[in-house]
């Protein structure tokens, strides 16, 4: 293994490139029985496709997947289910400009010195297309946890920042605008903003929040299996993101333990929810909520000096259909991942704790 | 497994509860042939025990490690490496205070939701007890990777917080003091700003800076299991981390990405390193820095109401001994999980890619 | 994971249904850098494909492999290598006569108490026609592992038996008849018993040798990862196997320690070879040997009683196209088992002890 | 991982060597809640213990197992359950004539190749004393699956075999004898042979056959993971181990498919059981039965030439206390694996498909 699978029991694995002839995956673990609405699966695809929306990438291409197995009469069989999302827009382009030089806080560098030579078209298998498969996964996940509900949202853009926490929030707005902010006059203000940051040639970074509704008590391992270690890990392996927090989070550092503690009700719940809805490593039965911050996509559509394989000095000029500012479409994958944490827990906690 | 083991080449799986007879794990994957120096070994279990200054918990524990297998005339043997701490004072206290009451904010109720039961005494297996033996594996670990220097400090305490960067710091100076800041004046002022909150038996968070050099380029396996992303995993395992960003983090959330990309010098290094020497998942041969944020600890020694089994609420009292902030503490068992991703990757690295 | 992975490092997992759409698989662990020679995978498949001979299964199959990833210039890139075989011959049969009934022998019985229901087409997951994505791995280890040999070949068909080691064989044979047994007369003689078998309607069990050359000192993990338990646990993986030993195996147990000890050579190779190349589970530089027993096939052309869904009594009429006697075709199989087992401790010792 | 874990949901890791100073492990992913009877698990250490009879080594160690971790008030805790097996009889004895030099068919020469140096003692980790580990761990899991039952027994001594099928057998009679065969007249025999074989200082090989009754219909994973394919692992694990057939085995492989095929009866049970409980590597509900080959033991109380590290030929003198015949105490063993593969399906199984 290397790298390219994730889970322990509900586990999916991928392979794919950017601009080779296919992305894909395999899940295995998913338990039989479950009706599948593969329509569903292919809407949390669109959600993440580009050319959705006039503040993404521009790319083409319409992501449609294919299950090759583990589906039978429209249900999952128990068995791995194989999946393929075939890249149609990949033709030979010119990446003569890539090929030799290294685009500075790409992985462009880092994967010439690890393996020897990279597939530079599109970024290779270092490009966020490879996230398609995740979603795919995810869907599948959230379909056999249907009582769990995954909310994610974008909170941040740039220094553009939501104040509310997800509680005073009509979460149900949130696909009501390309950004997927769900306050109206903030997605609005950032939408401007991403359109005034693309239209220099630039990007800008931003903040995912997620919401996990339902989760019943008693998910994750203790110790090095908690919950939200397992969930920081599924946010930090997605594409350009830099930090993650739950709870209180960052902010929960700068506190007493006599306002961060959360007093019980005499139901077990909690009057507060600093937690986050994870104790030990466990969740609790309150809401799970999470941060997730990602950086400003590297992709500049400037002109810039950066060096070549040899060390000499080259300028270039950057193009292609990139996306300004990736969090609106990160929402489907942070989803997406944060339901394969849970789905594996839950199924673990299947197996050693019910 | 069921949480019990970190790695996948270089693995550590530990056993042990806070009140038990001991501690202890085995590590499995320590190449033959590497001298073990057993006294720096013990001496990182020292920077981590009970009782060492006055502004960490009085619990008396020798924290002796004792090496069971694995090592043969001072060097490994490439076979596994049993290690054993008794617990040497873990005498019957008076737990009914606890035994049928949950603690807020402790892993109580969740453990006893999930496993039906628990050992009570002094958190069981959720206390952070079970770090020593990650200590001694670390220890392992640094060892082997002798070349590469792990450095972590305390960067705030509560609502201090050091303004400089790491390289602004002179880390020569972390052992200095009993808050283990390298800034001696800030260090002062946390110190009493810890009695100040332990004196009112409250606790305060903190956040631990961490910084990995001479790492090669190379470590980390794109997709899933990026370096940042098991760092972050390996910091979230420990008991009372809220949060993790590395490199730039959430504050490179705000910027635009042509002031965060991090322009190449002519040798491959780079001029500045929001990236955090990790790019695409992989190590760039820069420093790796990363902040990990600690909660208040939640056991405070005053009065308060609670709820039992049977949700009737209760008042208890805390009591015992415990730390007013754990990041002093917790500064080795940061470095201790750095070496252990640093050990995994690099074994990793030596299968696939070299 | 349910079981549809194999391998530590050099790992693959599979997914398909003998006729669903596609059979495929991801191949994660390869290195970077190897020439990959396609057309030497292909023939591999070819060696397992139905239809290649009078003797197997008439099904007609191109089973022709595309590859979707980690392949660029001709080279491993050292990511996931995705792969698809699509399956052409699965149009709509008429499956009714197997929809609600368990043939004997068969895994439709217990699919059917584990999963709740099947797929019932041709065996669905349980047919043995997953087995051409372990050969399409199995090539591509063989590949990286290029200056060791894997040879196997059939040493028994029912009661007919070679009674020479693989010592005393001229193994350029094997593929000179469509047995492939390396022993020109036993293979005429094989050749005419499975025919008349076929006639009957009948199957009939048989063996398979391999031989492994050339392999390193040192491959091997102590002590539950012994290389003979991984290629035990390997062949018997395979599906209708029912035995595996190695070295001087079933008829070892019957000897004195004093015949059956290994003498050494002065340069470290040994006179005799009754440890079958491996000393306390790991490779000691002489050839690898072991035999692996197949059961007579399940599937007769004949009438017979069994039951159905119900436990009724019902009759059938065995029909179809199915091979009299699998081991012909299971050569390339065990011998791409072996390679993925060597393949995934070389990988392992490079990590480790190197 | 370097091959001492072995499970996925039930694991046990295992460490030590025959004279360092203590073996133990860790078991993760036993379920909370089961009462441990700590006598019983002693008790099964005890029918392995070195120096029971006349018939074994006369190595005396009590063989006492103490637990660390994981057990409370009698019930474990669903945390891992740490242990130790001191090593009380590890004194200094003069080694050096095995220090330097390659004992025939033992670990010795590819120890040293693969690790750089080797714990000479005893034959350090490669010594079948690690076993005992596996043998409380096995405990533990058959007392977590009270209902299935696990029973070995010795089958043949040399070229003197049980005729007789297990169902034929008496199997209350096993404990009886000192040989663990149930059949009084052949344990009478097989002892004066294995008396007489230790008289000339030499060793003879045997077979282990296993059974196991009650396995609920479902345990095991297509397609790698089929539960006789771990089985064989298992088995294939332990020292001495040559080959492993289960059901049918060798035998079948010269039948006929018409005569091989178990018919069903109405209740889904079988007539026969040629299949050994398992169907497309899933238990049917059947009685699971299996052989397990070990080779005669290679150290011999003779003199032989052998070779030096530096290829040098050499004259060794066989002293020591091993055993002349290793199944009676293998038997034991043998049922600690094959309950430590049952528990981990049964995991595998109530995750995903109850």
């Amino acid at each position: 293994m290397a790298g390219n699978s994730f889970g322990k029991l509900f586990t999916l694995s991928t392979y794919g490139e950017s601009h080779g002839p296919a992305l894909g995956g395999v899940i295995d673990g998913c338990p039989s029985g479950i009706e599948l609405d593969l329509e569903a699966i292919q809407n949390e695809l669109d959600r993440r496709k580009p050319g959705q929306s006039a503040i993404v990438t521009q790319r083409k291409e319409p992501d449609t997947v294919k299950f090759h197995s583990g589906i039978f009469e429209g249900k999952t069989t128990g068995t791995s289910i194989g999946f393929v999302i075939e890249n149609t827009n990949q033709k030979s382009h010119d990446y003569s400009h890539i090929k030799d030089s290294y685009r500075p806080s790409h992985a462009d560098y880092v994967y010439d010195k690890k393996y020897g030579f990279r597939d530079y078209r599109g970024g290779g298998r270092s490009s966020a297309r490879e996230t398609a498969s995740r979603v795919v996964a995810g869907a599948v996940a959230k379909q056999m946890l249907k009582d769990i509900e995954f909310t994610a949202y974008v909170s941040a853009v740039g220094t553009m920042k939501l104040d509310k926490p997800y509680t005073e929030l009509d979460l149900t707005q949130i696909e009501s605008n390309i950004v997927r902010c769900p306050d109206a006059d903030m997605a609005a203000k950032m939408e401007s903003y991403i359109k005034d940051v693309r239209s220099k040639g630039d990007t800008v970074g931003g903040v995912v929040t997620c919401v996990i509704k339902n989760v019943p008590v008693g998910l994750g391992e203790p110790v090095f299996d908690k919950l939200h270690a397992e969930l920081g890990k599924a946010m930090l392996s997605i594409n350009a993101v830099k930090g993650f927090e739950y709870g209180s989070g960052f902010e929960g550092s700068t506190m007493y333990g006599s306002d961060h503690n959360d007093a019980f009700n005499n139901d077990g719940s909690t009057k507060t929810n600093y937690s986050g809805g994870i104790q030990g490593g466990i969740s609790n039965g309150m809401d799970i909520y999470f941060n997730v911050a990602f950086k400003p996509v590297a992709t500049l559509i400037q002109k810039y000096e950066t060096i070549d394989k040899d060390g000499n000095t080259v300028e270039m000029q950057g193009k292609g259909r990139h996306d300004p500012c990736v969090v609106p479409r990160a929402v489907p994958i942070v989803e997406a991942m944060a339901a394969l944490v849970i789905a594996d827990f839950w199924l673990q906690n299947r197996a050693l704790h019910l």
